[in-house]
């Protein structure tokens, strides 16, 4: 399927014409100018998911977090770090005709943050931080007006418990199409490792896919895209 | 000088002998399993620094956290996440005739550590991440009793704003020997960049180094700690 896909992409492929946005990698938030909260995402299956796409012909604009993996072949990269900045980039790229939301963003950010590095002081308590929401990157787009409500919105869901009740949960609020569940759970391997085991939940069920390499979990979920927009 | 180094390496160097211990790369605070506290160190310094020092000759051990560097040649690496954990990689070193911690060792952990992901709760007030001083590193190995104080405790500052003040105060503070006091105020370029700008203090005074490579500092650095070694 993957070389099917590869080939395709020489000549027209099934998603030409069609405009595909990516979030993907971890956002960072500033404590202060040396500090940061982070998470374990690596962006490999954001950054998979967006080769995918362009590689049945989309036109991809993939708005990454702070990662260490190469940028995709054939795709334009928009970098950014926190989750305000990812969600700037998300709708300078829009409209689009799909969204995947695979970013792991923040749901908070440093509501204190310091503007010179936070000291030790001898004798003080540790300091506290303060958290804040961030903006929903995927309601927001899920909920979005003026005609530029993509045609499919897919979200993506990392727990650790209650899997597929949190994305059945999560598919109702944000308004989203599609979520992909995946366990990433400590010992489940899916953070920074090469492989996935997803679950795709609609409004019509759940599609349970085998453990596969992320590159084939993208490819997969591309052409369930692909087969979607071309109304399959 | 480098090059000098390097040849040197080649037969017996001025280290020949000398156990060194290089600390490197920020430390991990995990906030729940998937989120944790971070800094914008790269690694860069401390890693040329073992590499320097292994070229003069000497065995060295390199305690790291989480970088996305290639390990320095000729020396043991040893890989760790959190404060703690780096603390126990020093521990295991020891002992050993210079310890250099260029690590940017977290000054607190975080306390209400949780064991499943926290979830954004509709409704609910953010989390507040509470924190607890982390060991202190530097101070542990410059006060270490039984025999296991390095003839050499080298350490080093990370400023943004009053930074030989905050040096000097901290060499009397940790009592180590020689900080090694560098900007890492925004625009200095100096976390993730390959230039630093330093001055070395000691109970002499200061040695202010014109702006340069991180591999000329270490290699700068490495000859000085040799110096001093061999009671030049």
């Amino acid at each position: 399927e993957i070389l099917a896909a590869i080939e395709t992409s020489l000549s027209d492929g099934p998603l030409k014409g069609v405009r595909a946005v990516v979030t993907s990698g971890p956002t960072h938030e500033a404590i202060d100018p040396v500090r940061y909260i982070a998470n374990h995402s690596s962006g490999k299956q954001g950054h998979a998911i967006a080769a995918a796409l362009a590689r049945l012909g989309a036109e991809v604009t993939l708005v990454s977090g702070p990662v260490h993996i190469p940028d995709p072949a054939g795709v334009r990269v928009v970098r950014v770090d926190s989750a305000v900045e990812m969600l700037n980039g998300v709708r300078a790229a829009l409209p689009a005709d799909v969204v995947v939301c695979a970013a792991a963003v923040a749901d908070w950010t440093v509501a204190n943050r310091a503007t010179e590095k936070r000291k030790k002081k001898v004798g003080a308590p540790p300091p506290v931080i303060e958290l804040a929401p961030n903006p929903d990157i995927l309601m927001t787009v899920s909920k979005a007006e003026g005609g530029l409500r993509p045609r499919l919105v897919v979200g993506f869901a990392a727990e650790t418990e209650a899997l597929l009740d949190n994305a059945r949960d999560k598919l109702a609020r944000k308004g989203c199409d599609w979520i992909v569940a995946n366990d990433v759970s400590e010992g489940s391997g899916t953070f920074g490792g090469d492989a996935n085991l997803v679950h795709v939940i609609d409004a019509d069920g759940i599609d349970s896919w085998p453990r596969m390499g992320k590159d084939a979990v993208a490819a997969r979920l591309a052409e369930r895209i692909a087969n979607v927009l071309r109304g399959l």
